[in-house]
Protein backbone atom coordinates (compact mmCIF):
# COMPACT_ATOMS: atom_id res chain seq x y z
CA UNK A 1 0.00 0.00 0.00
CA UNK A 2 2.67 2.30 1.32
CA UNK A 3 4.77 1.42 -2.04
CA UNK A 4 2.58 1.54 -4.02
CA UNK A 5 1.71 4.96 -2.76
CA UNK A 6 5.16 5.92 -3.17
CA UNK A 7 5.24 4.60 -7.00
CA UNK A 8 2.04 6.39 -7.21
CA UNK A 9 3.95 9.09 -6.45
CA UNK A 10 6.87 8.86 -8.39
CA UNK A 11 4.43 8.80 -11.51
CA UNK A 12 2.98 12.23 -10.72
CA UNK A 13 6.05 13.50 -10.10
CA UNK A 14 7.31 12.16 -13.12
CA UNK A 15 4.19 13.51 -14.70
CA UNK A 16 4.89 16.96 -13.45
CA UNK A 17 8.73 17.12 -14.82
CA UNK A 18 7.97 16.17 -17.96
CA UNK A 19 4.48 18.95 -18.10
CA UNK A 20 7.02 21.29 -16.90
CA UNK A 21 9.86 20.66 -19.62
CA UNK A 22 6.99 20.62 -22.52
CA UNK A 23 5.80 23.63 -20.30
CA UNK A 24 9.41 25.48 -21.60
CA UNK A 25 9.05 24.12 -25.10
CA UNK A 26 5.47 25.75 -25.10
CA UNK A 27 6.21 29.19 -23.86
CA UNK A 28 9.30 29.00 -26.58
CA UNK A 29 7.33 27.14 -29.79
CA UNK A 30 3.63 27.66 -28.66
CA UNK A 31 2.40 30.19 -31.45
CA UNK A 32 4.93 29.34 -34.37
CA UNK A 33 2.99 27.16 -36.46
CA UNK A 34 3.82 26.91 -40.76
CA UNK A 35 1.05 26.13 -43.58
CA UNK A 36 0.84 23.01 -45.39
CA UNK A 37 3.25 22.84 -48.10
CA UNK A 38 5.30 26.32 -46.73
CA UNK A 39 9.19 26.16 -47.53
CA UNK A 40 11.21 26.64 -44.18
CA UNK A 41 15.03 27.12 -43.90
CA UNK A 42 15.67 26.33 -40.23
CA UNK A 43 19.16 28.10 -39.59
CA UNK A 44 21.53 26.44 -37.11
CA UNK A 45 19.36 23.33 -36.27
CA UNK A 46 22.46 21.52 -34.68
CA UNK A 47 21.46 18.73 -32.96
CA UNK A 48 17.58 19.11 -33.67
CA UNK A 49 16.37 19.86 -30.28
CA UNK A 50 14.10 22.72 -31.84
CA UNK A 51 14.17 20.58 -35.34
CA UNK A 52 11.81 18.21 -33.55
CA UNK A 53 9.75 20.49 -32.02
CA UNK A 54 9.05 23.02 -35.23
CA UNK A 55 8.51 19.68 -37.56
CA UNK A 56 5.82 18.03 -35.59
CA UNK A 57 3.86 21.28 -34.23
CA UNK A 58 3.68 21.95 -38.65
CA UNK A 59 3.89 18.49 -40.34
CA UNK A 60 2.49 19.59 -43.62
CA UNK A 61 5.35 22.07 -43.80
CA UNK A 62 8.88 21.07 -45.62
CA UNK A 63 11.67 21.90 -43.56
CA UNK A 64 15.12 22.32 -44.83
CA UNK A 65 17.31 22.57 -41.78
CA UNK A 66 21.28 23.43 -41.87
CA UNK A 67 23.94 23.52 -39.35
CA UNK A 68 27.75 24.12 -39.68
CA UNK A 69 28.64 20.57 -38.63
CA UNK A 70 28.08 17.44 -39.91
CA UNK A 71 28.47 15.52 -37.05
CA UNK A 72 25.93 17.58 -35.07
CA UNK A 73 23.92 16.88 -38.77
CA UNK A 74 24.19 13.14 -38.24
CA UNK A 75 22.67 13.27 -34.63
CA UNK A 76 19.95 15.49 -36.04
CA UNK A 77 19.33 13.27 -38.88
CA UNK A 78 18.87 10.23 -36.59
CA UNK A 79 16.73 12.28 -34.07
CA UNK A 80 14.24 13.12 -36.84
CA UNK A 81 14.21 9.42 -38.15
CA UNK A 82 13.24 8.10 -34.99
CA UNK A 83 10.43 10.37 -34.42
CA UNK A 84 9.39 8.99 -37.74
CA UNK A 85 9.24 12.21 -38.96
CA UNK A 86 9.33 12.60 -42.99
CA UNK A 87 9.37 16.58 -43.50
CA UNK A 88 12.98 17.55 -42.68
CA UNK A 89 15.81 17.97 -45.24
CA UNK A 90 19.36 18.58 -43.46
CA UNK A 91 22.04 20.35 -45.49
CA UNK A 92 25.32 21.31 -44.41
CA UNK A 93 25.89 24.90 -44.77
CA UNK A 94 27.17 28.58 -43.27
CA UNK A 95 24.81 31.25 -42.92
CA UNK A 96 27.20 33.48 -44.97
CA UNK A 97 27.53 31.44 -47.68
CA UNK A 98 24.41 29.41 -48.30
CA UNK A 99 23.68 27.82 -51.62
CA UNK A 100 19.99 29.23 -51.91
CA UNK A 101 18.65 31.85 -54.18
CA UNK A 102 16.93 34.75 -53.46
CA UNK A 103 12.66 33.94 -52.15
CA UNK A 104 13.75 30.30 -51.99
CA UNK A 105 11.75 30.10 -48.64
CA UNK A 106 8.55 31.29 -47.46
CA UNK A 107 9.40 31.33 -43.57
CA UNK A 108 13.03 31.00 -42.01
CA UNK A 109 13.69 29.60 -37.95
CA UNK A 110 16.86 30.63 -35.75
CA UNK A 111 16.99 30.10 -32.43
CA UNK A 112 19.95 30.39 -30.28
CA UNK A 113 22.01 30.93 -33.65
CA UNK A 114 22.32 35.01 -33.73
CA UNK A 115 24.34 35.03 -29.85
CA UNK A 116 27.71 33.23 -31.49
CA UNK A 117 27.62 36.13 -34.38
CA UNK A 118 29.77 38.92 -34.59
CA UNK A 119 27.88 40.24 -37.14
CA UNK A 120 24.21 39.80 -36.10
CA UNK A 121 22.39 42.02 -38.72
CA UNK A 122 24.44 41.26 -41.92
CA UNK A 123 22.95 37.32 -41.02
CA UNK A 124 19.66 38.90 -40.79
CA UNK A 125 19.65 40.41 -44.20
CA UNK A 126 21.13 37.52 -45.96
CA UNK A 127 18.44 35.53 -44.71
CA UNK A 128 16.11 38.51 -45.50
CA UNK A 129 16.80 37.63 -49.14
CA UNK A 130 15.90 34.07 -48.79
CA UNK A 131 12.25 34.87 -48.39
CA UNK A 132 9.61 35.78 -50.61
CA UNK A 133 8.12 39.10 -49.78
CA UNK A 134 5.24 38.75 -47.08
CA UNK A 135 6.99 35.84 -45.44
CA UNK A 136 8.50 35.93 -42.13
CA UNK A 137 11.26 35.44 -39.66
CA UNK A 138 11.17 34.12 -36.41
CA UNK A 139 14.08 34.76 -33.71
CA UNK A 140 14.30 33.26 -30.34
CA UNK A 141 17.58 34.31 -28.22
CA UNK A 142 17.69 34.28 -24.54
CA UNK A 143 19.45 36.78 -22.62
CA UNK A 144 21.72 36.38 -19.58
CA UNK A 145 20.86 39.90 -17.73
CA UNK A 146 17.70 38.95 -17.76
CA UNK A 147 19.05 36.60 -14.75
CA UNK A 148 18.41 37.37 -11.26
CA UNK A 149 17.50 35.22 -8.54
CA UNK A 150 16.74 34.99 -4.71
CA UNK A 151 19.02 34.70 -2.51
CA UNK A 152 20.59 37.20 -4.73
CA UNK A 153 24.90 36.53 -4.63
CA UNK A 154 27.67 38.83 -6.40
CA UNK A 155 29.75 35.85 -6.64
CA UNK A 156 26.71 33.94 -8.61
CA UNK A 157 26.62 37.24 -11.34
CA UNK A 158 30.29 37.06 -11.42
CA UNK A 159 30.30 33.45 -12.31
CA UNK A 160 27.65 34.39 -15.51
CA UNK A 161 29.38 37.31 -16.23
CA UNK A 162 32.11 34.96 -17.01
CA UNK A 163 29.94 33.11 -19.52
CA UNK A 164 29.08 36.62 -21.05
CA UNK A 165 32.61 37.37 -21.19
CA UNK A 166 33.66 34.48 -23.07
CA UNK A 167 31.57 34.42 -25.51
CA UNK A 168 32.23 38.48 -26.27
CA UNK A 169 35.53 37.17 -26.51
CA UNK A 170 34.50 34.35 -29.10
CA UNK A 171 32.72 37.58 -31.52
CA UNK A 172 28.92 36.74 -29.53
CA UNK A 173 26.79 38.29 -27.14
CA UNK A 174 25.21 36.55 -24.44
CA UNK A 175 23.24 39.55 -23.91
CA UNK A 176 21.45 39.67 -27.34
CA UNK A 177 17.65 38.82 -26.26
CA UNK A 178 16.60 42.37 -25.63
CA UNK A 179 17.86 43.46 -29.23
CA UNK A 180 15.88 40.67 -31.10
CA UNK A 181 13.79 44.15 -32.08
CA UNK A 182 16.07 46.15 -32.99
CA UNK A 183 18.22 43.86 -34.74
CA UNK A 184 14.93 42.90 -37.16
CA UNK A 185 14.02 46.54 -37.66
CA UNK A 186 17.71 47.12 -38.45
CA UNK A 187 17.87 43.76 -41.28
CA UNK A 188 14.85 45.52 -43.00
CA UNK A 189 11.53 43.36 -41.48
CA UNK A 190 8.62 44.84 -41.32
CA UNK A 191 5.74 44.67 -38.48
CA UNK A 192 8.30 43.47 -36.19
CA UNK A 193 6.85 42.18 -33.05
CA UNK A 194 9.13 41.01 -30.68
CA UNK A 195 7.42 39.25 -27.25
CA UNK A 196 9.51 37.88 -24.04
CA UNK A 197 9.05 34.75 -22.67
CA UNK A 198 9.90 34.74 -19.26
CA UNK A 199 10.96 31.48 -16.98
CA UNK A 200 9.82 31.88 -13.25
CA UNK A 201 11.16 29.60 -11.10
CA UNK A 202 10.12 28.83 -7.56
CA UNK A 203 9.92 25.68 -5.39
CA UNK A 204 5.66 25.53 -6.63
CA UNK A 205 7.33 24.88 -9.97
CA UNK A 206 9.55 21.38 -9.08
CA UNK A 207 9.72 20.39 -13.15
CA UNK A 208 11.18 23.61 -13.61
CA UNK A 209 13.72 23.78 -10.57
CA UNK A 210 15.48 20.82 -11.60
CA UNK A 211 14.85 20.97 -15.14
CA UNK A 212 15.93 24.48 -16.03
CA UNK A 213 17.40 26.55 -12.86
CA UNK A 214 19.43 22.96 -11.92
CA UNK A 215 20.32 21.75 -15.29
CA UNK A 216 20.29 24.17 -18.12
CA UNK A 217 21.01 27.30 -16.89
CA UNK A 218 23.45 26.48 -14.13
CA UNK A 219 25.00 23.87 -15.60
CA UNK A 220 25.92 25.94 -18.38
CA UNK A 221 27.37 28.28 -15.98
CA UNK A 222 29.66 25.90 -14.38
CA UNK A 223 30.52 24.11 -17.87
CA UNK A 224 32.52 27.22 -18.78
CA UNK A 225 34.91 27.01 -15.59
CA UNK A 226 37.74 25.59 -17.20
CA UNK A 227 37.43 28.51 -19.78
CA UNK A 228 36.89 30.93 -16.97
CA UNK A 229 39.66 30.20 -14.82
CA UNK A 230 42.27 29.49 -18.13
CA UNK A 231 41.49 33.29 -19.21
CA UNK A 232 42.22 34.92 -16.03
CA UNK A 233 38.63 36.54 -15.74
CA UNK A 234 37.71 35.16 -12.10
CA UNK A 235 39.69 32.74 -9.59
CA UNK A 236 38.12 29.39 -8.75
CA UNK A 237 36.83 30.15 -5.04
CA UNK A 238 34.89 32.82 -6.43
CA UNK A 239 33.54 31.13 -9.22
CA UNK A 240 32.88 27.85 -7.05
CA UNK A 241 30.82 30.27 -4.46
CA UNK A 242 29.07 31.90 -7.82
CA UNK A 243 27.69 28.23 -8.58
CA UNK A 244 27.10 27.11 -5.27
CA UNK A 245 24.58 30.38 -4.92
CA UNK A 246 22.71 29.24 -7.96
CA UNK A 247 21.85 25.94 -6.67
CA UNK A 248 20.75 27.23 -3.21
CA UNK A 249 18.15 29.16 -5.88
CA UNK A 250 17.00 25.95 -5.96
CA UNK A 251 16.30 25.57 -2.20
CA UNK A 252 12.71 26.08 -0.73
CA UNK A 253 12.92 29.45 -0.43
CA UNK A 254 14.79 30.40 -3.62
CA UNK A 255 13.60 31.76 -6.68
CA UNK A 256 14.96 32.43 -10.64
CA UNK A 257 14.36 33.81 -12.96
CA UNK A 258 15.37 34.28 -17.04
CA UNK A 259 13.91 35.44 -19.75
CA UNK A 260 14.03 34.67 -23.95
CA UNK A 261 12.62 36.72 -26.49
CA UNK A 262 11.01 35.78 -29.74
CA UNK A 263 10.40 37.96 -32.74
CA UNK A 264 8.52 37.55 -35.49
CA UNK A 265 9.67 40.10 -38.46
CA UNK A 266 8.01 40.16 -42.09
CA UNK A 267 10.19 40.36 -45.36
CA UNK A 268 9.35 43.06 -47.57
CA UNK A 269 9.37 43.51 -51.28
CA UNK A 270 13.98 43.19 -51.95
CA UNK A 271 15.35 46.66 -53.08
CA UNK B 1 -8.04 67.20 -45.47
CA UNK B 2 -4.79 67.19 -44.03
CA UNK B 3 -5.72 68.93 -41.03
CA UNK B 4 -8.72 65.84 -40.36
CA UNK B 5 -5.99 63.08 -41.62
CA UNK B 6 -3.49 64.75 -38.34
CA UNK B 7 -6.69 65.12 -35.72
CA UNK B 8 -7.64 61.44 -36.81
CA UNK B 9 -4.09 60.44 -36.59
CA UNK B 10 -4.12 62.24 -33.10
CA UNK B 11 -7.09 60.44 -32.36
CA UNK B 12 -5.76 57.07 -33.05
CA UNK B 13 -2.63 57.77 -31.24
CA UNK B 14 -4.24 59.04 -28.40
CA UNK B 15 -6.26 56.00 -28.36
CA UNK B 16 -3.53 53.39 -28.72
CA UNK B 17 -1.38 55.45 -25.60
CA UNK B 18 -5.25 55.05 -23.61
CA UNK B 19 -4.62 51.68 -24.63
CA UNK B 20 -1.97 51.07 -23.40
CA UNK B 21 -1.83 52.13 -20.15
CA UNK B 22 -5.24 50.26 -19.98
CA UNK B 23 -2.86 47.26 -20.78
CA UNK B 24 -0.23 48.14 -17.60
CA UNK B 25 -3.24 48.05 -15.47
CA UNK B 26 -4.50 45.25 -17.03
CA UNK B 27 -1.14 43.17 -16.79
CA UNK B 28 -1.73 43.61 -13.29
CA UNK B 29 -5.39 43.45 -12.58
CA UNK B 30 -6.83 41.56 -14.64
CA UNK B 31 -7.31 38.25 -12.60
CA UNK B 32 -8.43 39.59 -9.52
CA UNK B 33 -11.75 39.43 -9.13
CA UNK B 34 -13.73 39.71 -5.33
CA UNK B 35 -17.27 37.51 -5.46
CA UNK B 36 -20.76 39.43 -4.50
CA UNK B 37 -20.48 40.50 -0.86
CA UNK B 38 -16.93 39.55 0.31
CA UNK B 39 -15.04 42.26 2.87
CA UNK B 40 -12.06 42.67 0.99
CA UNK B 41 -9.09 44.78 2.71
CA UNK B 42 -6.87 47.11 0.76
CA UNK B 43 -3.91 48.05 2.54
CA UNK B 44 -1.85 50.93 1.90
CA UNK B 45 -4.21 52.39 -0.83
CA UNK B 46 -2.39 56.13 -0.89
CA UNK B 47 -4.28 58.10 -3.14
CA UNK B 48 -6.82 55.31 -4.57
CA UNK B 49 -4.58 54.82 -7.56
CA UNK B 50 -5.29 50.67 -7.16
CA UNK B 51 -8.15 51.06 -5.17
CA UNK B 52 -10.06 52.78 -8.65
CA UNK B 53 -9.73 49.23 -10.25
CA UNK B 54 -10.23 46.71 -7.53
CA UNK B 55 -13.64 48.77 -7.00
CA UNK B 56 -14.78 48.98 -10.75
CA UNK B 57 -13.63 45.29 -11.34
CA UNK B 58 -15.32 43.84 -8.01
CA UNK B 59 -18.72 46.20 -7.69
CA UNK B 60 -20.45 43.64 -5.31
CA UNK B 61 -17.55 43.65 -3.18
CA UNK B 62 -16.96 45.44 -0.40
CA UNK B 63 -13.83 47.50 0.06
CA UNK B 64 -12.35 48.71 3.69
CA UNK B 65 -9.24 50.78 2.37
CA UNK B 66 -6.37 51.74 4.96
CA UNK B 67 -3.13 54.05 4.36
CA UNK B 68 -1.43 56.03 7.02
CA UNK B 69 -1.45 59.11 5.36
CA UNK B 70 -4.63 61.23 5.76
CA UNK B 71 -3.98 63.53 2.98
CA UNK B 72 -3.34 60.40 1.03
CA UNK B 73 -7.19 59.37 2.03
CA UNK B 74 -8.75 62.33 1.37
CA UNK B 75 -7.40 62.31 -2.17
CA UNK B 76 -8.49 58.99 -2.72
CA UNK B 77 -12.12 59.30 -1.46
CA UNK B 78 -12.50 62.57 -3.58
CA UNK B 79 -11.37 60.00 -6.33
CA UNK B 80 -13.62 57.22 -5.68
CA UNK B 81 -16.43 59.69 -5.31
CA UNK B 82 -15.98 61.61 -8.82
CA UNK B 83 -16.02 57.74 -9.92
CA UNK B 84 -19.36 57.23 -8.42
CA UNK B 85 -18.02 54.16 -6.46
CA UNK B 86 -19.57 53.07 -3.70
CA UNK B 87 -18.82 50.38 -2.65
CA UNK B 88 -15.04 51.56 -0.52
CA UNK B 89 -14.56 52.40 2.89
CA UNK B 90 -11.51 54.48 3.83
CA UNK B 91 -10.07 54.24 7.39
CA UNK B 92 -6.65 55.47 8.60
CA UNK B 93 -4.40 53.21 10.11
CA UNK B 94 -1.06 51.21 10.36
CA UNK B 95 -0.16 48.21 8.98
CA UNK B 96 1.42 47.14 12.42
CA UNK B 97 -1.92 48.62 14.43
CA UNK B 98 -4.62 47.50 12.47
CA UNK B 99 -8.32 48.16 14.74
CA UNK B 100 -9.61 44.43 12.94
CA UNK B 101 -10.60 41.21 15.19
CA UNK B 102 -9.00 38.07 13.60
CA UNK B 103 -10.83 36.60 10.33
CA UNK B 104 -12.86 39.73 9.70
CA UNK B 105 -12.09 39.88 5.92
CA UNK B 106 -12.50 37.49 3.20
CA UNK B 107 -9.51 39.03 1.28
CA UNK B 108 -6.70 41.42 1.48
CA UNK B 109 -4.84 43.06 -1.54
CA UNK B 110 -1.40 44.31 -0.83
CA UNK B 111 0.60 46.04 -4.06
CA UNK B 112 3.19 48.24 -3.92
CA UNK B 113 3.07 48.11 0.04
CA UNK B 114 5.54 45.23 1.27
CA UNK B 115 8.59 47.26 -0.59
CA UNK B 116 8.83 49.66 2.04
CA UNK B 117 8.76 47.77 5.19
CA UNK B 118 11.33 46.45 7.24
CA UNK B 119 9.51 43.43 8.69
CA UNK B 120 7.25 42.55 5.42
CA UNK B 121 6.92 38.41 6.97
CA UNK B 122 6.24 39.93 9.84
CA UNK B 123 2.85 42.24 8.68
CA UNK B 124 2.21 39.46 6.31
CA UNK B 125 1.48 37.23 9.79
CA UNK B 126 -0.91 39.91 10.77
CA UNK B 127 -2.77 40.03 7.67
CA UNK B 128 -2.59 36.28 7.59
CA UNK B 129 -4.47 36.72 11.08
CA UNK B 130 -7.03 38.92 9.78
CA UNK B 131 -8.36 36.73 7.17
CA UNK B 132 -10.75 33.60 7.80
CA UNK B 133 -9.50 30.28 7.00
CA UNK B 134 -9.53 29.59 2.93
CA UNK B 135 -9.62 33.31 1.75
CA UNK B 136 -7.00 34.99 0.26
CA UNK B 137 -3.72 37.46 0.34
CA UNK B 138 -2.83 38.95 -3.40
CA UNK B 139 0.21 40.64 -3.11
CA UNK B 140 1.75 43.17 -6.06
CA UNK B 141 5.32 44.02 -5.88
CA UNK B 142 7.94 45.54 -8.35
CA UNK B 143 11.51 44.43 -8.71
CA UNK B 144 13.86 46.81 -10.06
CA UNK B 145 16.92 44.39 -10.54
CA UNK B 146 15.00 42.96 -13.05
CA UNK B 147 15.43 46.09 -14.60
CA UNK B 148 17.42 46.11 -17.86
CA UNK B 149 17.45 47.81 -21.28
CA UNK B 150 19.18 48.36 -24.76
CA UNK B 151 21.57 50.38 -24.94
CA UNK B 152 22.86 49.11 -22.25
CA UNK B 153 24.65 51.64 -19.79
CA UNK B 154 26.84 51.11 -16.39
CA UNK B 155 25.71 54.91 -15.59
CA UNK B 156 21.70 54.04 -15.74
CA UNK B 157 22.45 50.97 -13.22
CA UNK B 158 24.53 53.02 -11.14
CA UNK B 159 21.42 55.67 -11.15
CA UNK B 160 18.70 52.85 -10.64
CA UNK B 161 21.00 51.66 -7.51
CA UNK B 162 20.90 55.06 -5.66
CA UNK B 163 16.95 54.53 -5.82
CA UNK B 164 17.79 51.00 -4.32
CA UNK B 165 20.20 52.10 -1.96
CA UNK B 166 17.92 54.77 -0.88
CA UNK B 167 15.40 52.54 -0.39
CA UNK B 168 16.98 50.17 1.51
CA UNK B 169 18.49 52.93 3.79
CA UNK B 170 14.73 53.66 5.03
CA UNK B 171 14.32 49.76 6.03
CA UNK B 172 12.40 48.76 2.35
CA UNK B 173 13.78 46.50 -0.41
CA UNK B 174 13.45 48.33 -4.34
CA UNK B 175 14.31 44.27 -5.37
CA UNK B 176 11.21 42.64 -3.27
CA UNK B 177 9.59 41.46 -6.29
CA UNK B 178 11.66 38.22 -6.73
CA UNK B 179 11.07 37.39 -2.85
CA UNK B 180 7.09 37.20 -2.91
CA UNK B 181 6.71 33.65 -2.88
CA UNK B 182 9.11 32.94 -0.24
CA UNK B 183 7.46 36.10 2.11
CA UNK B 184 4.25 34.42 1.61
CA UNK B 185 5.28 31.09 2.49
CA UNK B 186 7.08 32.10 5.42
CA UNK B 187 3.98 34.20 6.67
CA UNK B 188 2.33 30.54 6.50
CA UNK B 189 -0.04 31.12 3.34
CA UNK B 190 -0.94 27.73 1.51
CA UNK B 191 -1.33 27.40 -2.29
CA UNK B 192 1.30 30.28 -3.12
CA UNK B 193 1.65 30.92 -6.65
CA UNK B 194 3.41 33.25 -7.82
CA UNK B 195 3.31 34.98 -11.41
CA UNK B 196 5.65 37.48 -12.94
CA UNK B 197 4.27 40.36 -15.25
CA UNK B 198 6.30 41.38 -17.04
CA UNK B 199 6.83 45.05 -19.12
CA UNK B 200 8.42 44.90 -22.36
CA UNK B 201 9.03 48.05 -24.68
CA UNK B 202 10.02 48.50 -27.77
CA UNK B 203 9.42 51.42 -30.15
CA UNK B 204 6.42 49.48 -31.43
CA UNK B 205 4.20 50.12 -28.40
CA UNK B 206 4.59 53.75 -28.58
CA UNK B 207 2.22 54.18 -25.13
CA UNK B 208 4.38 52.19 -22.86
CA UNK B 209 7.80 53.94 -24.07
CA UNK B 210 6.12 57.40 -23.28
CA UNK B 211 3.67 56.40 -20.17
CA UNK B 212 6.10 53.67 -18.74
CA UNK B 213 9.57 53.72 -19.72
CA UNK B 214 9.86 57.70 -19.44
CA UNK B 215 6.50 58.67 -17.65
CA UNK B 216 6.80 55.59 -14.80
CA UNK B 217 10.44 54.34 -14.50
CA UNK B 218 12.56 57.07 -15.70
CA UNK B 219 10.62 59.85 -13.67
CA UNK B 220 10.62 57.57 -10.67
CA UNK B 221 14.57 57.53 -10.78
CA UNK B 222 14.50 61.06 -11.65
CA UNK B 223 12.87 61.80 -8.45
CA UNK B 224 15.94 60.63 -6.48
CA UNK B 225 18.32 62.70 -7.65
CA UNK B 226 18.75 65.69 -4.93
CA UNK B 227 18.71 62.58 -2.33
CA UNK B 228 21.31 60.69 -3.73
CA UNK B 229 23.62 63.83 -4.19
CA UNK B 230 22.59 64.33 -0.52
CA UNK B 231 23.48 60.72 0.34
CA UNK B 232 26.79 61.01 -1.11
CA UNK B 233 26.19 57.82 -3.23
CA UNK B 234 26.46 59.28 -6.66
CA UNK B 235 28.35 62.54 -8.23
CA UNK B 236 25.73 64.36 -10.79
CA UNK B 237 27.21 64.35 -13.45
CA UNK B 238 27.01 60.35 -13.33
CA UNK B 239 23.51 60.34 -12.09
CA UNK B 240 22.43 62.61 -14.93
CA UNK B 241 24.21 60.54 -17.26
CA UNK B 242 22.35 57.66 -16.30
CA UNK B 243 19.29 59.17 -16.60
CA UNK B 244 20.20 60.33 -19.98
CA UNK B 245 21.23 56.30 -20.75
CA UNK B 246 17.13 55.78 -19.75
CA UNK B 247 15.87 58.52 -22.44
CA UNK B 248 17.90 56.88 -24.98
CA UNK B 249 16.00 53.57 -24.47
CA UNK B 250 12.95 55.39 -25.74
CA UNK B 251 14.46 56.13 -29.16
CA UNK B 252 13.60 54.33 -32.33
CA UNK B 253 15.87 51.28 -31.12
CA UNK B 254 15.78 51.26 -27.58
CA UNK B 255 14.20 48.35 -25.35
CA UNK B 256 13.32 48.45 -21.86
CA UNK B 257 12.61 45.62 -19.61
CA UNK B 258 11.09 45.66 -16.07
CA UNK B 259 8.90 42.81 -14.16
CA UNK B 260 5.96 43.19 -11.52
CA UNK B 261 5.31 40.09 -9.60
CA UNK B 262 2.04 38.70 -8.48
CA UNK B 263 1.44 36.27 -5.73
CA UNK B 264 -1.74 34.54 -4.13
CA UNK B 265 -2.05 32.31 -0.97
CA UNK B 266 -4.80 31.02 0.91
CA UNK B 267 -5.15 31.56 4.77
CA UNK B 268 -4.91 28.63 6.32
CA UNK B 269 -6.52 27.69 10.10
CA UNK B 270 -5.21 30.07 12.20
CA UNK B 271 -2.77 28.22 14.98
Amino acid sequence: MSEAYVHGYDARANERLQDQAAALVDLLHADTHYPEGSRVLEVGCGVGAQTITLARRSPAARFTSIDVSEASLDEARQLIARANLTNVEFQQGDIFALPFGAASFDHVFVCFVLEHLARPVEALAILHRLIRPGGTITVIEGDHGSTYFHPDDEAAHAAIQCQVSLQRSAGGNALIGREVFPLLVAAGFADVRVSPRMVYVDASRPGLVDGFTRKTFTAMIEGVRDAALAAGIIDAPRFDAGVRALHRTTEADGVFCYTFFKGVGTASAQP
